[in-house]
């Protein structure tokens, strides 16, 4: 007998959802290049820029200041770099200052060098440390050119909410730009990119149930903008060449329209099922540390360290168990080690991480299999203190 | 009556066929990260990897050379740059050598600053000038690093066959580096690295009929490598960041399947349906210049010339007949202007180019309409000498 698989990994990647699955199905018939001038090329156009609409308005932005790129990934890197153009007239940074909980997409730096790229810390809870921002910023060197900080909006492993907004107040008092991951944060909480007064703020596709190769990179204006990535034809206004990724983006956008929409009623069960699913994790074992409960959370996710699991050990067996959890961020080719999250909040390499992420079609029969696996796993547990 | 189009720009964009598409929805309820761990994740992994074996034959490559990209365009900015490593050693190329033929993307020289990058001239015919090659980088200074020479296989809007295996042995001669734009000469004529001689192919998938936002980097080797473009969680053994495009690499390796079949009996009736074609504009239009004629090229594709005819007007007045063609390369937003091939072939501004490229699913009846809407645009000119 098959053994019924349990998806809990939802912040590596969403389900396709049956919108985005959809209307890409709808639209596979079209040839749609949207850089052709007949008339198959002028109807993917039309439906390019109803999409750019509908992913601008899942984080309030001008559509214009929507540019799709390849995924989250590219669009960090597009945006992490020295060079920006104000209007024509060229503009350097010089230093990135990345949060030390950044996703490693961002903590590689995009197109600064090492030496360019500096961290600040965060606390043991998983929130960043606004006063260490601070000290950085006031001892940077304006002369080489301006700071720029990258601060995600939630963070994929914990889930913690980031105060960007007031880490916004801060960047620009000193003249900074304010870059944001808001990759976790969309369809999980209302993001508007005024009322964070980021300068530029990155999504991706595939972590709201659209496909996966498109995600955008979307400024708070026109006037500043990074040196392209990638040159070529001179699509998106020439910040991105490349030929329109046609039926991706239509179903990126449809996922924003649902993810939109999922801030409602939709997901209400969420918070319900993550909240369950953590009481019944502290009965069954009382010393299991769940990150970020004292402060403010996403309600799809719940990160956790078992004294005496070691993360590698842990995801396997819960694998083993029918539910695929992960231990961390998914990525370096299924490399498991020490989460740099967790490093950052203070812990020691001896503590493992787990995340158990959910979406809008977990069921409460998940949560029970998931939470049998837990107490499964948990009693298997070496006692501390035994040897190994 | 709505008028039944006809699509005859497949070097734009080649419909999404029936093998990707069914490939893909049939592969939708995956989650498909294939950075995970858990048996999701090494079921996506599997799969990313057979499809990596799929594409490689297609070129005659080894898998573990295939890096995939989201499409041409970003594969050409990864390769087109200064920096190399052999092995762990940094290597420096110092100059571009671009055909002047080149796709735009190639043109834009990616990570090469403009005074980096030289041109090589065509011929009338659009065939690239070997001569011409051979000077250029007999002049080449190799002191500050290696030359870099970029050619197409196929041209896309002539289809003229290049020959890129005579001129890699004048590039090799030169201790220089061969990139090769193959996008439009896969599943149209036999390509081998090997036989090529080539260092790196640029593939990508929309237009042998798979899905858009997908593409390849092929190198021949592992031990010379371009510093990666694109900087994060290490997919790709570290040479392209980002979760993996799941389900567009399937549907990729799907039509790079069909494709490789469709050199054979499958698209036997490419070349009679354009030879017909062209004899057909030929007797309405003698005076009519078709291009590459008397030299290789690929079947599918007639790049022509109607005196007095601009390639705007010709363009729009095919779209208004029903037919979809275009006036040389889809990009820039939908610009049309001259024809930078046509301008590398010597034909001054005056004269307009206009590209009929058909496909796997093209009909008779699709040529015959094409050719009705040929004889009344020609006829309908304004005689030459007339004043407008």
């Amino acid at each position: 007998m098959a053994l019924a698989r349990v998806y809990m990994d939802w912040n590596a990647t969403a389900p396709l959802m049956d919108e985005a699955r959809q209307a890409m199905v709808d639209t596979f018939a079209l040839p749609g290049n949207a850089s052709s001038v007949h008339a198959e090329g002028r109807a993917a156009r039309a439906a390019v820029e109803k999409s750019r609409r509908h992913v601008a308005a899942l984080v309030g932005a001008e559509p214009a200041h929507v540019i799709f790129t390849s995924g989250a990934t590219e669009a960090i890197n597009h945006v992490l770099t020295p060079d920006f153009r104000m209007g024509r007239s060229p503009l350097k940074v010089s230093r990135l200052y990345a949060s030390a909980i950044e996703h490693s997409a961002v903590r590689e730096g995009g197109r600064f060098a090492p030496e360019q790229i500096s961290r600040f810390a965060a606390t043991r809870s998983g929130v960043v440390d606004l006063e260490a921002l601070e000290q950085a910023l006031a001892g940077h060197d304006r002369s080489a050119g301006l700071p720029m900080v990258a601060l995600m909006l939630v963070n994929n492993e914990t889930g913690v909410i980031q105060p960007v907004s007031e880490a916004a107040q801060i960047v620009h008092r000193y003249g900074g730009l304010l870059i944001v991951d808001a990759v976790q944060a969309v369809g999980r909480i209302p993001v508007d990119i005024a009322a964070l007064d980021a300068d530029f703020l990155i999504l991706t596709s595939h972590k709201i149930g659209g496909p996966k190769g498109v995600g955008a990179l979307v400024a708070r204006g026109e006037a500043l903008m990074p040196e392209p990535l990638i040159r070529g034809g001179g699509q998106e206004k020439g910040h991105r060449s490349g030929t329109e990724n046609f039926h991706a983006i239509i179903g990126f956008a449809a996922a924003a329209e649902a993810a939109l929409e999922g801030l409602g009623e939709r997901n209400s069960l969420i918070p319900r099922l993550r909240d369950d699913l953590e009481a019944g994790m502290l009965a069954a074992a009382p010393d299991v540390i769940i990150h970020g409960r004292d402060v403010d959370r996403v309600a799809n996710t719940c990160f956790f360290s078992l004294p005496g699991l070691k993360s590698e050990t842990g995801q396997i067996a819960f694998d083993l168990e029918g539910v695929a959890i992960s231990a961390g961020s998914a990525c370096s080719s299924g490399k498991v080690g020490q989460s740099q999250v967790l490093t950052a909040m203070g812990f020691d390499n001896e503590i493992g991480g787990l995340r158990i992420s959910i979406g809008p079609k977990t069921t409460r029969d998940d949560i029970a299999a998931t939470l049998a696996a837990f107490k499964k796993i948990s009693d298997r547990r070496r006692p501390a203190g035994e040897a190994a």
